[in-house]
């Protein structure tokens, strides 16, 4: 990663951290509890690429009102936490450590875990809705209303939440651990998400059809690759920079793309998937007149990053 | 129950009954067991009230496009629907049998149960989102905003998410079993999200300020007033009507309101806060001049019900 771009994206994370803190979930009363479960985990680090990349779709395609971006892109970054909230507890994956610290249930019990993710999911469209607050024309209201149906899509039992089930159905042995299996999984589990957080920057600015159609091919592509690269770095990668026990997912039995592919392959199948989108990527910097490449090399970034 | 209201609201629920199944997920792979656990729980019965409730309300003040309140009123009985799928986790309520039927996670196992739960609450705001289409106008994108933002804020952590909390803490003995602490939980988890739907027909209407306020005040007693009476029922109920154990909670060694507060002082106040509604529902009904009083019918058969 060059010094200049790292540097970017520090102060870009730093300041999309900062802007989550402006919505952090509270309770009013003797249930504070809940809140706290909530933040335990949406305030527990991670990349923040997810709204991250919503702020910047939404700024290649012109929109500049941030109270209409950061309420939908902290929905999508709530929506991540929400998942793996879930995906950690004992009827699921039943992981212990999460981002180097114990996961919600090991801190907070299970039924408030079970809670905080539901918090978090419905705290989501709570926090997207306050989007159109900003609206007072209906060209902004047709634009975030689209927004808002790509983040109650993506995440649902057509994206997301179908991922976690052929994750489940795969590990029950009730889907076979093949290739195409795998890809359909990744595509759900991780892509979907963010493709979502891609999307919704797009559409709340009111990207028109034909940029909307490139977004989507960039997402896509980037949201796999970028799975395949965390299914790599399961094989290879540093536990001390990873923060969290390489190889949990060849210890616990399970395959991944990476595993399946090999290694050779699946690094190849990266740097292809990567190549294309950012190729995407300039078509439409062309379309727009742009000189500003952050994307590009976030999108490089994130398929071969080192965590 | 007069056999006039009684014939009304028979053909009002089976009308809802019909519409909740336009509205019904499909899942567009491998990963399809997922939709039959949702659908499992959604289409097993239940009184439909929230999403009548909702309809009822919205035509009260003078809505009449069915492509915005269907939606809407189908998001409210998912969440409904999710709740209870959650609230019966072994590591939550652990019960086996719902509506005489066994439990989600006693036919799907835990973590489709978990996933079928998510899925509801998400696939609520995917259906919710859906009454935008009908939007044609800027009032139109205000109202379906507004309701939306109801959908999003009473099922949440400071609603019916918080008064499960408060469920779990008197349990954990966190919180005294006092009354005031019942009523603040019976407020939140069932009162939340029946002022939801009360809430969401008005906002979806357009109710100016004074009506909405009205609602508030109706729903706020109605929901208080319906749990009280699920509370006495859970004491002298006929098991066979309810199709649940009846006794449950003193079974489990749990008070509710009604044990508090004996059952003739429940059955006071259950009566009081119902009278208390029909009369402001019969202000709102000179306000518009309306004659079918089908609302007021409704909440006294909630809060006397014998199921």
């Amino acid at each position: 990663m060059n010094e200049d771009f790292a540097l970017k994206l520090k102060l870009k994370v730093d300041e999309t951290e900062d802007m989550l803190k402006c919505f952090l979930p509270t309770a009013h009363g003797s249930w504070s509890v809940i809140a706290d479960a909530m933040n335990y985990s949406f305030l527990s680090g991670g990349k923040r690429l997810r709204p991250l990349i919503a702020m910047e779709t939404y700024s290649l395609f012109g929109g500049n009102d941030s109270r209409v971006i950061e309420p939908l892109a902290a929905a999508i970054e709530m929506i991540h936490t929400y998942s793996l909230i879930h995906d950690d507890l004992p009827a699921m994956d039943n992981d212990d450590l999460r981002r180097g610290k114990p996961t919600n249930h090991k801190v907070y019990g299970e039924a408030m875990a079970i809670l905080a993710g539901d918090g978090l999911l419905n705290f989501a469209f709570e926090t997207a809705v306050k989007a159109f607050d900003a609206c007072e024309d209906i060209e902004t209201y047709k634009n975030v209303a689209k927004a808002l149906e790509a983040i109650a899509s993506f995440p649902g039992l057509n994206g997301m939440i179908g991922g976690q089930v052929v994750d489940l159905l795969t590990t029950e042995g009730k889907l076979p651990c093949d290739e195409a299996t795998f890809r359909q999984m990744d595509e759900l589990k991780t892509g979907a998400l963010i493709e979502c957080a891609f999307l919704t920057g797009a559409l709340a600015a009111g990207a028109d059809s034909e940029d909307t159609a490139l977004v989507k091919r960039i997402a896509g592509k980037t949201g796999i690759a970028f799975q395949i690269r965390d299914d790599i770095l399961d094989i290879t990668g540093d536990e001390a920079v990873l923060g969290k026990p390489v190889g949990s997912d060849v210890k616990n039995g399970k395959k991944n793309l990476a595993t399946i592919l090999g290694l050779d392959k699946a690094e190849e199948e990266v740097v292809r998937l990567s190549d294309e989108a950012c190729r995407e990527l300039e078509t439409i910097y062309e379309r727009h007149d742009e000189s500003d490449h952050f994307l590009s090399e976030l999108v490089e970034y994130l398929t071969n990053r080192e965590k």
